[in-house]
């Protein structure tokens, strides 16, 4: 499905995912409409001041020429050739409201939740056709970050997933299949396992919250950006590969991964804990309130190097 | 101490990490002369022919007159200002090592091994002063990367500390100071538990190696080449900071930690286990031999994208 077949899209749900999803559609996809809806009262005047922190890179008229309000859930789908989704995060609000939006949208229209948690099986439960949601969960920002995790239920049909991948594929964008419903999908996993290595080597006294930032801003940041972990290590091992690598360095992964065992134990890594306050505290002094547009700037430059 | 006042910088251990060591002191201390030392017999034509791979930014004859072959570890530290030593990961040979240079080098000179994992308390304990001794461990190539781990002993005095940090950062790079010696420093824990889950999900089946690395370049890669993991949620809880984000997003976290406990488990993500073998196989399929020349001219790029 090219960007230019997808005419209509439909955001439910109007908080800062929401916002960035309809400047990523309104952008890209210069063929489309973007209909918004959202049961905040002051929804039109919200969206008209908020949408252009979303809209960067000028044209603004002629993205907002390209976007309706409306007034209620049946106004916003029924013309809708994608239903994107991010009201929020309750199992039993959105197993109702994708019943509901089956009854109102077209036949053929895509359904796609944001959801960062709710598994597509749990939510499509009151569907009469549970082949036609599919989880989109993006990275934030979305109109900034390219990742999006496509996440079906067991019931999505193939078609569903194909046209999925297709429209953010034709939009620039980096879709990911994710083959099974697990925690957290993929991103969040694998961010958060470094976040709870980072938390113990803080609560153990190892590196203060900054310097910690320091070392993931001058190593694996910029590595990752360019190579996923795989990648890097298997360039790591030389010609023989990542089998290369596991050999001469697996020592020293098994031992970080032994310490970090022990580590977790010792140092109680879970929420709520002690270190926890520590932490925010050290987060706090050392960076205040963050300038996100600086940060996006920034990222859209670091983007643009790793894609020439 | 600025570049300017390290005048002689002597490189023992000639592999990729010395050459690309000594590759960086050349091109960013132009004051500097560097002598590099290696018990290998073909060492003159070797880091001849080799050295040029690490200078890509012209002006190679200058550079290469700077730079002198020693015949004897003596000759290579008698007039040094820091000696710089990556030999075998041994901690015999390297408390050999240290004792003798000691003898051999001024009194006033640095001492920093590359090691990525045995402690300088565990290399100095044959020195005399063992508060000259200090770990300043690359990651990978020290050339392109910035960041550079200085682990002390609690013997290290704080002058040689101060010193370290000071030439590095006169250098343009990234020095971080860790407080306290520990298995695998800092970098590579953080991105050894990183792995782990990849190689966890992996094994699972929830995502391939190529899908897998395609989440990371496109989300958490370019995200922490701009602000690391406590800057990026301090970011993600807007002006409640790290706080407000555990407050709202805490749950998550706490599900994604307690299901990768349970998968560790389940998938039994110890090296050696049949999962590797598979893991090992798709990242060969995947990429083959890496280009490591193009890959570092993206993290240039990148970098430099971050650091304007």
């Amino acid at each position: 499905m090219a960007a230019s077949t997808i005419t209509n899209v439909a955001v439910v749900g109007a908080g800062t995912i929401g916002l960035s999803f309809a400047a990523l559609h309104l952008t890209k996809n210069p063929g489309c409409n973007v209909t918004i809806y959202d049961t905040r009262p002051d929804l039109n005047t919200y969206v008209n001041d908020k949408l252009c922190e979303y809209l960067v890179d000028a044209n603004i008229a002629e993205y907002k020429s390209r976007m309706r309000i409306a007034e209620s859930l049946a106004k916003a789908v029924e013309k809708a050739d994608v239903v994107q989704e991010q009201g929020p995060e309750n199992a039993d609000f959105k197993r109702t409201t994708w019943a509901q939006i089956e009854q109102l949208a077209p036949q053929g229209a895509l359904f796609w939740s944001s959801t960062s948690g709710i598994p597509a099986s749990e939510q499509s439960k009151d569907m009469k056709d549970q082949s036609r949601l599919v989880v989109v969960h993006p990275y934030n920002p979305p109109h900034i970050m390219p990742l999006l995790e496509v996440v079906p239920s067991p019931a999505t049909s193939q078609e569903v997933i194909d046209r999925t991948l297709e429209y953010w594929r034709s939009l620039g964008r980096v879709p990911v299949l994710i083959r099974k419903e697990c925690t957290g999908f993929v991103a969040n996993r694998l961010a958060f396992a470094l976040f709870r290595e980072a938390c113990s080597l803080v609560a153990q006294g190892v590196v203060g919250v900054k310097d910690l930032d320091s070392v993931v801003q001058a190593s694996m940041g910029p590595r990752w950006a360019v190579a996923g972990p795989f990648k890097s290590y298997h360039a790591g091992g030389g010609e023989g590969g990542l089998s290369s690598f596991m050999d001469k360095i697996g020592g020293t992964v098994q031992d970080c991964w032994t310490a970090s065992d022990r580590d977790v134990e010792a140092g109680d890594i879970v929420l709520g804990n002690s270190w926890q306050e520590d932490v925010c505290h050290q987060t706090d002094e050392a960076y205040g309130v963050i300038d996100t547009a600086q940060r996006d700037i920034k990222t859209r430059a670091v983007l643009e190097a790793v894609s020439r």
